[in-house]
């Protein structure tokens, strides 16, 4: 069973995956793939029986674990974290661990061997947004769940291990320390102004529009005015809402269409980068937060992180998000 | 003149890189080494001129920016903040945001083209401490800057742009977030405990011993309990001191020894690793603090961070840090 570590000293938790313990010969290759193009796929049509059984499933009839599906999620076959037992909070000295309880899942975009989820249809790419929501809805249930982080590797750079288009979701026995950050500034912000951050900041943005990418009725799509990386882009609901998997039907049509094209953009200026994309939600047993609005945070891995960011958290980004979203406002799609 | 930026949800303040702004065609081939092995070196003998005229050396008799020299202090020649001028803070809407004052210099630790820092002798790495202790009391002068970081990127993987060996230092007008956690959570223990965080870390590890790699009188290398990385090492002196600079000949003797054991053993054990290393000191213009505790940080770069560690700052950390400990401590340097 994997082990949940805290920091004394900064107070952030880790994960110590003590059952895949690595020895140092293990990191000397690390930069190879782990599954090189046309080699075996687990998630590819007929090998369904390589994966642990399914969670969800999109399919018109046909049995689990079986062919016949067109979107598909089940536990990670190498979990960092364990659905079973108990969280035994304990002390060691000076030190808080508990045990590493929580879950790891996959969800397979398609069936199809696709390199990126932009060679989707809308229509699929909200398949995927549904299932999302449906994967944190049913894990609510789980009392001692706190936290779901919904998140995509796209490329070996962004950490990807499988090429075939995939997104992930890890539930967490604690709200992870980055969540804390913007949950704390948000209702810092709200007991002053009563008033949402995130909602002051859409109507800045939309207003000045020099870092506005695309704007619907439903979604703004940003590079944020203090960007931490190159082509950082995020995309906000415009009306509040604090929580994912409160989004209906509507917004989830109209967010597959705008992640695709945002998606589509940053692939065309940037020739196809790697990236992570990632969901910030309200923690899971939380009441709807007149503070907190959900986003989603698109990180293209174009530049390096060195000791400087390690050592202060500080970032040094050589583009302007003027100029970052210039570019991708301009580039066409056609 | 860069910008410095907060984001106002994450509190988070970012160095904007107007003057050298980047297109998207320059981060395409990012993979590429800046200075291939066998090219021409600003950092050896004879191409002094090619680098800003020097702030420190050591030399014997020889002249300022000639060859002559055995360590030699310069800002860098593309500095991500500058030294001229005023910080201007200033309010954008939401936004804040302040003009890129401080300073970037680069520490180049030998004339000689060595690729690391181990291949010097113990009495050419303890200079180099002294030149990291001179230098923040230099720079200290200037009240307008708040906090040096000192560091190392070694190997390409880790953001080293130029081979020949060398560490960098950025001073900073505000003291960036990762080391105010460090500070808030040492205070909030000792108005608790009326003792230093870091003083009982040192005595807990070193009676556990599990987590040791090397114990002097002076100094003890410890892998952290809750290390965010395989092989993530820490060095702290065994003497409670709050400030870097204020470290005296003797300690800085038993350093550079056990400095270059530290990076020694784990270039033995990873077969040379690309790795950051960093200092974490106490605020510049403080005075000595009964609570904060400096130390080095050094990070080998073995895995990749991906989605879910950008989207809560929880790592995953596939190797426990009493098994890096047991290697580094077992591996020889005969």
């Amino acid at each position: 069973m994997p082990e949940l570590r805290k920091d004394p000293i900064t107070n952030r938790w880790v994960i110590i995956s003590t059952d895949r313990a690595r020895r140092p010969s293990d990191f000397v290759r690390e930069s190879t793939p782990a599954v090189p193009s046309g080699r075996f796929c687990p998630f590819c049509y007929g090998n369904e029986s390589k994966t642990p059984p399914e969670v969800l499933a999109h399919r018109n009839g046909s049995s689990s674990n079986e062919p016949g599906w067109s979107l598909r999620v089940f536990p990670n076959k190498f979990p960092v974290l364990g659905i079973e037992g108990d969280l035994d909070r304990e002390g060691e000295g000076l030190f808080d661990k508990m045990q590493g309880i929580g879950a790891h899942e996959v969800i397979v975009e398609t069936p199809e061997h696709l390199l990126s989820l932009t060679e989707l249809p809308e229509r699929a790419i909200e398949q995927v947004l549904w299932a999302f929501r449906d994967r944190i809805n049913d894990l609510k249930n789980d009392k001692r769940l706190r936290y779901v982080l919904l998140f995509k590797n796209q490329g070996e750079t962004a950490g990807a291990t499988l090429e075939h288009t995939h997104s992930q979701l890890i539930a967490l026995p604690v709200v992870p320390k980055r969540v804390l950050e913007e949950l704390d500034a948000a209702r810092d912000y709200f007991d002053f102004k009563e008033r949402c951050l995130f909602c002051d900041l859409i109507r800045q943005e939309s207003k000045a529009g020099d870092r506005v990418v695309i704007e619907t009725d439903r979604f703004i799509v940003v590079e944020p005015y203090a960007a931490r990386f190159p082509f950082e882009t995020w995309i906000l609901p415009k009306h509040h809402l604090s929580h994912y998997e409160e989004t209906d039907a509507s917004y989830l049509e109209n967010l597959a269409w705008v992640l695709k094209s945002t998606l589509r953009k940053l692939e065309k200026v940037l020739e196809r980068p790697p990236y992570n994309f990632l969901i910030h939600t309200a923690p899971l047993q939380e009441q709807p937060s007149p503070y907190f609005h959900w986003h989603i945070e698109i990180i293209p891995k174009l530049t390096r992180v060195a000791g400087f960011e390690w050592g202060t958290g500080f970032y040094i980004n050589p583009t302007p998000p003027e100029e970052s979203a210039r570019f991708l406002r301009e580039v066409g799609l056609g």
